[in-house]
């Protein structure tokens, strides 16, 4: 009896720092609320520019205040108006023109196999200017095309991504791996970023700056910037260029530190670019009839 | 310390429940982390069919797992490789292309004024194929076009949007509302639902099905989605046809149950589809200079 009048003091201090705990939870799980961002908060420990990319992650899901047209904002509304009339086609060249350009970007293929073959600059340049023109929301235009060429730092951006490819691959196979080694080794050796005479590196800026200093939200940045991804590569299919699409997600903030961009820049893809190599092969795919991907009503 | 020994079980007791209430917590925040499906929630209780697409919502943050190239999975791995080799074009020849891809992507503005005149439906299925090259993670192909053409269910998508929207301005406007009613009402008029040949709503598939019944979660949908959104928009451009993106979040799962598209399905845009009305006129914005958009390395 006496021994449990003891333990009465020791219960209510543990009590007490138990309810405390909880109280001061809540508040850590909101900021950490993605299983992503959980992810990235465990490597943070390790990987100090993490910590960096989680302050300034204000990228926010749209909320009731931001839905609707993404002309629909004041800039725009101040904005004087003027006539729009872009060239008219007669019906047969529409549908030619309808058909020439399905044939044109039906051809286009994730290739992985690219040549070091040099691609003219300008060309590049063009297909850059091409994404931009992709509609964001509030025409803010949130996106960063980091255009690397310089051999060390493709090299570099390589190691990144393989040693993340790597942590990948092991975590995945788990007690298969010893056994499975020499066929998976494939999977994480990325030459191509070594190979390939450009990486495009496409980075969304989750905000701007507003005159007054503050932050200005930049809604649907990561829908505007894949828009212009979409545009991006039918620019370089029209051109003989291939890319494979990659989202290196987890190497993203250690490839945002490497190219010296802002803490408001996430890193959306990384497109290897160039010709395809002479013995280039893809996995031999078909593509969903229209029926399977169009309902008329 | 009679009545401290009496408390000590009462103490271990609490201690226990508060304990096991912590154990539990952690896995409950899991199933509501994001802000958006928070907001969903709220209106959950007012909006029936908001709970359909709450319990389906199995749309997932990319996690270590699934980084790295959307090629790199299974499917394709066990997939024959082919040969392949797209057109090569000479340098001037690229050159020229990429410049007139430009020019012609340039000159795509969103615009609100469309005319009412019929399109023929075979340059719409054309686009709607075009935009089916894009490619998506895994090759899901995540996507469904609904291409809308009937009167009575544009109007009925009308009055769904328009509903939402005068909600989201008198929200927004609050105390301003009465004074600025006349100037704002055009803002959530969208006559262009009524008048434009073809409404496309572009639904994500945020996941399938494996042949076990099991659901298969389709990685990085949205982005693979909004990708083919962007060569949707250009191969309107390419027939002179003209859009205006919008993003109609709140009404999503409500158009969606009007529309009869199953649950694992989300509406992620309502582009109207026409020629530009005769006076269409488009706010006289410019697009960021190549300096502010690439950093080449």
């Amino acid at each position: 009896m006496a021994l449990l009048s003891v333990l009465t003091p020791v219960l209510a201090v543990v009590l007490c720092l138990v309810l405390g705990f909880m109280l001061l939870k809540p508040r850590e799980t909101e900021t950490t609320s993605t299983t992503a961002r959980k992810t990235e908060d465990k490597a943070a420990h390790s990987r100090p520019w993490v910590d960096q990319d989680l302050q300034d992650d204000t990228e926010i899901t749209a909320t009731e205040e931001d839905a609707g047209d993404w002309v629909d904002n004041n800039e725009e509304e101040d904005c004087q108006h003027v006539p729009y009339s872009p060239p008219r086609y007669p019906e047969d060249t529409m549908l030619q023109r309808s058909k020439d350009f399905y044939t044109l970007l039906n051809q286009r293929r994730s290739v992985r196999f690219i040549s070091p073959e040099p691609v003219p600059r300008h060309v590049i340049d063009n297909v850059i200017r091409t994404a931009g023109t992709a509609p964001s929301g509030a025409h803010t235009e949130p996106w960063t095309f980091v255009v690397v060429s310089d051999l060390d730092m493709k090299h570099k951006i390589r190691l990144i991504v393989e040693e993340e490819e790597e942590v990948n691959y092991r975590q995945r196979m788990g007690d298969k791996w010893v056994t499975d080694l020499a066929k998976l080794k494939t999977n994480w050796i990325k030459e191509y970023l070594d190979v390939a005479p450009y990486l495009v590196l496409i980075f969304k800026q989750t905000y701007g700056s507003l005159p007054n200093g503050k932050k200005r939200t930049h809604y649907y940045n990561e829908i505007s910037v894949s828009i212009s991804c979409g545009i991006l590569l039918a620019a370089l299919q029209n051109v003989g260029l291939v890319t494979v699409t990659s989202t290196p997600l987890n190497c993203g903030p250690q490839l945002r530190v490497l190219l010296k961009r802002p803490a408001n820049e996430k890193l959306l893809m990384l497109l290897p670019v160039g010709y395809p190599a002479s013995d280039a092969t893809v996995p031999e795919l078909s593509r969903k009839p229209l029926d399977d991907i169009m309902v008329h009503i």
